[in-house]
């Protein structure tokens, strides 16, 4: 008997057929003898919908009053779940964040999970029921209502399946594993049974939509298994797995790339010691997340230049921070660019090979593609191109390094 | 300054035009210094929708789950409200009724409330916000959330004003007050300045559907002022006074009457003591409520024929447990009937005035009306007559008492 905890997201629930075909599967599991546990999303359409209505009444709404709002969404999916399952005669219990404890710190719309208590779903799992519970939410130490902003259900998943010692965290999309980049763009893309833990986290921050990037690194804090499979389909989909020796024929297991890209520069920023803390401090402190950042020395003597790339949805709040503070800091110029992409080259396999970051800027350049930005760790290589660029530039790479044929891994 | 608890229901705030109006006036009495707590209901059509959705999936919808269906209602609007207050420059917090600690039992859909923890609330009163709160719902001794059934805003909202001991409890509906009949079946109906509690307890338990019959029970237990008055215009609606010496000229205060109506009857049970236990124990086990209970004896002798009236949703259910009961009980025969309505007149003046129940049944025996059970107390008269008799009988009795006449309480 294993314990497994199953996470379906909006489009899986997307609808009443939906939600009974997810019954369906969730009662197979537990009549192969599993304790199932099943964290869900809001209905797809859902939570547009309610920001909406919100939005009807103030342009930016309330952050507490949008998440009161906001967590019904799944907790209209817990109970219509929990009623398809009790309807096929499989016992179940459905749960809010806030009833299971699920203990977020306060910043609300974007909430970070702390500590889960499992004492509750232990008792029904223990009595034979499945147990229901509201993914994307929590509850802060004051008892009002959080969300862990979007795709914060795959987080809440993997955190109640560390709780639980769960044996494996199955997330079920609408794609049946993680590819070696985005088939949209690059048709001959093609599925990965397995990619390391270190790769997928790459893979996620990096733009790849299939996993939010903290339900990976929770899944990493935790070792917790991780499964990602099609709730349309009966496939195997892709194990994210810690043993990396499996997979040590690999140089790149994909390439990622993220439309969701703005880069702002301060020009001739004064040289001094603590600068970097000054221009980032603020836009941290609005909570806007930074990802790349260069820093350069400028034409002009003693001074410095200063780039780096936020998400497009905070563009404008960076942009208007920075402009603010330009003056004081005694900079030059603030500039900003919303029409750029970002394009990642992971792989563990980069560790021992050398020359991948060589071939990628050749790569590029035989297409004529411009490098505005470059950033690297250990198991990938990032650069940042203009948006024009992003659809010929990933299938460059992806032809480059041979990712259609199947030999980075076991398949 | 006062304390002013206002409820508004789903069709004051069935969209978000309505949720505004709602605001504007919430803010305006604010801004006249008092402290303001809202209590609301979904937003009409709501409830429905998600009962279809349930519906879709189980015919009859697990209760618990239900409830933690039909509680995201309320959420959605006290959210909606709080940003649209916080629009105006008004300060409002949200919250859903367990964050409020209304604590019910866990009859599910049905929950009767126990308690409430108003400590919260107070604190957001004294930093001049408005408090906005889920009606309808609450949460039991477990944590699992609880519905006290349709209508069951008003109980909260009672409820809420008793633990806070506010100054008046507001209850804002679509109609300006409480009327001598329904206007929709006597147009000659006249809106009343004030009722006693008392009238007005009979009248809600009557079928009077302007407010539900346990928060004027609520009311009276802990003395909360109560107003009935429209969300839609300025009037001074209808006060539910405590003084009865105000409207002691009137003998009869209004016409009730109720569709929503069923009668069973048992014939021939032996007539031995506890017989009328053995019949309703059952019943009230499966938490049917019985009204009207009558007793006779029988043709044959040394039985009894037993009838009640239940509620049309409750008939085929009460129907099922007598049939099962029957043979059980000795019983001859068990029959029902669904086309029933119930008639009733209201007014504290019958206390002291004869002759009101001769001229409630002159008036019917005049129309040709058969009259099918009699019930009375010391200020009501019902009579259970034929569904199709219902306008009829209302408009005799309405004319009879002179109600359409301003003469029964000062206007």
């Amino acid at each position: 008997m294993a314990l497994i905890v199953q996470k379906y997201g909006g489009t899986s629930v997307g609808s009443v057929e939906r939600i009974e075909a997810v019954a369906d599967r969730v009662k197979r599991w537990r009549e192969q003898g599993n304790q199932v546990v099943v964290v869900v999303s809001a209905m797809s359409g859902e939570t547009d919908r309610l920001v909406g209505l919100a939005r009807q009444i103030q342009s930016r709404p309330e952050p507490r009053e949008l998440d009161v709002l906001l967590s019904t969404g799944e907790q209209v999916t817990i109970a219509l779940l929990s009623m398809a399952l009790a309807a096929r005669g499989c016992p179940a219990r459905s749960y809010t964040g806030a009833q299971v404890h699920i203990l977020t710190d306060s910043v609300h719309n974007k909430a970070r999970i702390r500590d889960i208590d499992a004492a509750r779903v232990g008792a029904d799992l223990e009595a034979g029921r499945v147990v229901v519970i509201a993914g994307f939410q929590g509850v802060d130490e004051e008892g009002d209502i959080t969300t862990l902003g979007r795709g914060g259900s795959d987080t809440s998943a993997v955190a109640i399946a560390a709780a639980l010692k769960a044996d494996e965290c199955q997330i079920y999309t609408d794609v049946d594993g993680v590819y070696t980049t985005d088939p949209r763009v690059e048709p001959k893309a093609r599925k990965l049974d397995r990619i390391t833990f270190e790769e997928m986290l790459e893979m996620a921050s990096l733009g790849s939509k299939v996993l939010q990037i903290r339900a990976v690194e929770f899944a990493g804090k935790y070792q917790v298994p991780l499964r990602v499979l099609s709730s349309f389909g009966e496939g195997e989909g892709t194990l994210i797995t810690f043993e990396e020796d499996e997979v040590e024929d690999a140089k790149i297991a994909g390439i990622a790339f993220s439309r969701d890209e703005a880069k702002l520069t301060i020009l001739g920023v004064p040289d001094r010691p603590g600068v970097a803390h000054e221009i980032l401090g603020e836009i941290a402190a609005a909570n806007i997340e930074v990802d790349m950042i260069i820093q350069n020395v400028a034409a002009e003597a003693a001074t410095t230049d200063f780039t780096f790339t936020v998400q497009r949805g905070d563009y404008v709040r960076a942009l208007e921070i920075l402009q603010a503070r330009a003056a004081t800091l005694g900079a030059r110029q603030v500039l900003g660019d919303e029409q750029i992409v970002k394009i990642s080259l992971v792989g563990v396999g980069m560790r021992s090979h050398a020359g991948i970051a060589s071939r990628m800027f050749e790569t590029l350049a035989r297409e004529g593609i411009n490098i505005r930005m470059i950033s690297t760790s250990e198991i990938k290589i990032s650069v940042v191109v203009d948006e024009r660029y992003l659809e010929l530039g990933v299938r460059a790479l992806h032809d480059a390094f041979g990712l259609d044929q199947d030999g980075t891994v076991s398949s």
